[in-house]
């Protein structure tokens, strides 16, 4: 039997946790709600070591370990995407902590969301599924919280979309996070993001294979495609990827192996090229429908109006937790300069605020991406390490 | 009769040059070339006082003045687009200079493009135009001054695009023009600009309603609208744009006044509602083939490896016109660094160069925004005239 490296969890099991309904922020309602989870660790006899990870847009809740021993021979296949955060000794230590993380609602990896059997129906969901907001997604989480009898979290963790959720935990439970670790995020979309999510929907919207969201087939969906495109460019800096492609012409090898999906787009620099392979990773893996929904979330994120009235410093009035906000410093998708206003705002209000701006030039990406970011990663996790050391 | 302001150039015409042939940089060629073109002012009797203004990526023939009476009266309805600059007294004095505006090969307003028709076949070329570049459109600017006689330019003017084609005026023909004056432009586009390029090009390709470019209306391509969407947030700051829509979301009574395409798109917050009604403007107006064409030599224009084997320094020594070269602190799309590399090229080179980055929140289209960025067409206006006051 092939053994998994001796700082990783191991092989580990996708779960589901049903509860009867939940009411949503923007009118709808759900019912038989499931999450897709897993967790990592052992939970202690009182219950108060449990940490919660929140995963980004098109994240799912495997964050650590592997499903198969297959998955362990093969390189990376199928294992965690914080493979490099969570495990024993690790910076989210497993031998301390109890670890989980859900799949949120509107996303389609297992959670309820617009792939899913609406039981009115009996049929898929599509564009009837009801719009949900990150509030709700954190609602749903604390459902599964409470499944497990625990009252109290040690830290909500989470970059970008996820950094969203844990800001929310703090917002909507201040009572149950002790501290939360927001990374790579912002308190509301600017008009420029919100701009950009808007494009890779109309993108979507405008492919006539997506039928109303209502395709026979999610393989050819060049609009979800083109949409992970404009993601895509967001997500990387300017120098990155100035370093990483240049002007730099297609490989004729690379241009002749690519896929017949991949040939319907632009290929003549190779920053072309990658982004065609992008897009087309992305339309197997991802569900069109799903990535509307999710966009539509972090639109709708605003701190400020929900629990501020218009005003952060307000907002961050409520916050009992302690925070560490880190940023990457050529991130412009959430840019530093978006979490010195989160951290001033906290500031301003006496709050337990830690904050770290780690140098990069991977952009946004840089709390992702392991190979080319490692040393980011390493900081990062040491930032992790050093905050929860006096997290009680 | 409706008298045009003192300052304008009044009722100006569209005119027509044919020449033979083109032999094209990237191995096409064109019979019958055809480029739609003004004047404004009048030529001297040495033919010394002519002065080249070139457009950038939308743009057309028509910098100054109006068609008919009724421009004049309607409030800036087919007004020319630099009318700003170009008139009796203006930056670009009509009163001295006779000023040259040609609209590109390659575009859709009148010169020879993909929407021409294929003398060879008695059809529209579509996609079976040749591919044309930077160098090409200059080259075909050459036969037009040349058919006026004129051998020595004050300047060549051009911003984005336009200042692609003024700088390899001065690298084709450095006998000809006396300066250039370069904005908001560079001497080759980064990766970052070149992908957001490719989004609006794959955006195009994957609206069936294009049919590999025959379509048969270009009122419902939306997939050019989705292009123009990408194209406006890169021509915006994140700072212009938070200021002028931020998280507002789209007033009912504005929404309900679209129309049938725009309602197609995502328009929840006022941003998206400008982003549709920027698409439906640009589909009503342009064409998509074009926009193909055109970006794509904006891609190809790389002045450091075309004259200098891969160095912008070495490229430069072939430059004997005085530059002044002028940016907008926000613009990212072409942003002052770049700017500044020409200039420390320039100067590397003992050569005769001018600077300016003027302040302005309003991004890339600083340059052309006539009623927002009035003050810093104020000062780039100035800087043109103590520029230009000293070019003998």
């Amino acid at each position: 039997m092939e053994k998994p490296p001796s700082d990783s969890v191991g092989i580990v099991k996708l779960q589901y946790f049903t509860f009867a309904e939940l009411q949503l922020e923007r009118g709808g309602r759900l019912e038989s709600v499931t999450l897709a989870y897993e967790t990592y660790g052992v939970l202690n006899a009182d219950r108060s070591n449990a940490l919660m990870v929140c995963h980004a847009l098109s994240g799912d809740a495997h964050a650590a370990g592997y499903y198969t021993e297959d998955d362990i021979k093969g390189a990376k296949k199928n294992t965690g995407w914080w493979e490099l955060m969570i495990g024993p000794g690790k910076a989210l230590d497993t031998n301390k902590y109890f670890i989980i993380c859900s799949n949120i609602i509107g996303s389609c990896y297992g959670s309820t969301g617009p792939n899913s059997i609406d039981p009115a129906t009996g049929k898929e969901y599509g564009m009837s599924f009801p719009e949900v907001t990150i509030p709700d997604m954190v609602k749903a989480q604390k459902a599964l919280l409470e499944s497990f009898g625990i009252e109290k979290l040690v830290t909500v963790i989470g970059g970008s979309m996820g950094g969203m959720q844990a800001l929310e935990w703090a917002l909507q439970f201040p009572d149950v996070p002790k501290s939360i670790v927001i990374i790579a995020t912002s308190a509301g979309l600017s008009a420029q993001e919100i701009a950009l999510d808007a494009v890779g929907r109309n993108a979507i919207k405008s492919d006539p294979e997506w039928q109303n969201g209502n395709y026979p087939s999610k393989k050819e969906l060049k609009g979800l495609a083109v949409a992970r495109m404009v993601g895509h460019i967001s997500y990387l800096s300017e120098e990155g990827m100035e370093k990483k492609f240049g002007r730099r012409l297609e490989d004729p090898a690379m241009a002749a192996s690519m896929s017949d999906f991949e040939k319907q787009f632009d290929n003549n620099f190779a920053v072309e090229g990658y982004l065609a392979h992008q897009g087309k990773k992305f339309v197997e893996r991802f569900d069109a429908n799903s990535y509307i929904y999710v966009t539509k979330a972090m639109d709708y994120f605003d701190v400020d109006n929900k629990y501020g009235g218009g005003s952060l410093n307000k907002a961050m009035k409520k916050i009992k937790a302690e925070v560490l906000m880190v940023s990457f410093s050529s991130d412009w998708l959430f840019s530093p300069a978006q979490a010195k206003e989160i951290v001033q705002a906290l500031t301003m209000n006496n709050k337990d605020v830690s904050y770290i701006e780690i140098e990069s030039i991977h952009g946004h990406d840089a709390f992702l991406l392991d190979k080319k970011s490692i040393a980011e990663n390493k900081i990062m996790g040491q930032a992790f390490k050093n905050f929860l050391i006096h997290i009680k």
